[in-house]
């Protein structure tokens, strides 16, 4: 059985990391499917998916570490385009668009203090859309 | 339904980034499976799979900063079996081998400025081969 | 078809890197499924998943670059909790938690020098469970 939902959000950009996990879980329980694994992916070149333990403090530090690896500045993006995002999609990409979580008994296969992020790398606010594949049976 | 593919092609090495979008896309559209997923797969331990702009200054970003952040040196590894791509290994597990992208009415779920890429980390030209697996209904 | 199975073994922790091929390989064997993808996710939120050529050098020298990149420091995650290992999570987010690899005929699909590993970035010896959904047919 293959399930296509999608979730809709606004972010205010700039590493704004989003905790989407219990988003996810409700689509699941709202799935006929019971064992799988759900694809989560980020439709656009800035954003990107991972687990993070969703706390303050770690989610200030996750923001500072992407900007020490990879910092603002005059990319060749910028200067050919006169855009000012190129650190957002470098970003984007290191961490990667796409996740894929198994379940079992409608629900995620997670660490006790393992949450599922949206990371918005942009440099303003925006509404993000993700789509969803539930796959299984 | 499960169905396997492989695309080939050639790379000159040295953080090339190839735009595969169309190639996954044609396979998709060439599938009997409608709404699925597609699971991109680099052989080899010196290739990563991402999304990006694939716009010429932001893949010069893009190698320019996979410079930065794992630069040519001495590693272990060049040292110990008289190689030179230490760096190439690093940045693929950095990046990573595996991509998985969801579609639905046999078009990729992907963002307008958003293609799927092949990273050839190694340091010659190669032939790479990349497996597909389109899983869905 | 559907399959769930988890492996579970010790590690030393501080990025130690433990190759579970043979073990992912066995499940695959075990399981009625011949073609289709598996994923690998780890539980938790200080240990990742990649391939990389599982060779002592290289192992290594990714330690190393796991340190230059994000290395041991105070962060607010260890002065708010009393913790020492934010390097830890932020290490587990950047290489992500899930890894999805397909296989043929019963055999992963991986090039001859990539093995799949497990990164415990954790700053002590932990016991880990992984999580495997192999879906096919």
């Amino acid at each position: 059985m293959v399930i296509t939902r999608s979730i809709s959000f606004s972010t205010r950009g700039n590493t704004d990391v989003i905790d989407i996990t219990e988003r996810v879980q409700r689509e699941i329980k709202n799935s006929p499917v019971s064992s799988g694994i759900i694809t989560i992916f980020a439709l656009g070149s800035t954003g990107g998916l991972t687990t993070i333990e969703f706390e303050s403090g770690l989610l200030s530090d996750f923001k500072d570490v992407m900007e020490q690896l990879i910092p603002l500045g005059d990319y060749r993006h910028n200067l050919k385009w006169g855009d000012a995002n190129a650190h957002s999609h470098l970003r984007a990409s290191l961490v990667g668009p796409s996740l894929t979580v198994p379940f079992t008994d409608k629900e995620l296969n997670l660490g006790t203090w393992q949450q599922i992020v949206f990371v918005d790398f942009d440099i303003r606010p925006r509404n993000r859309n993700l789509i969803l594949k539930i796959i299984g049976e």
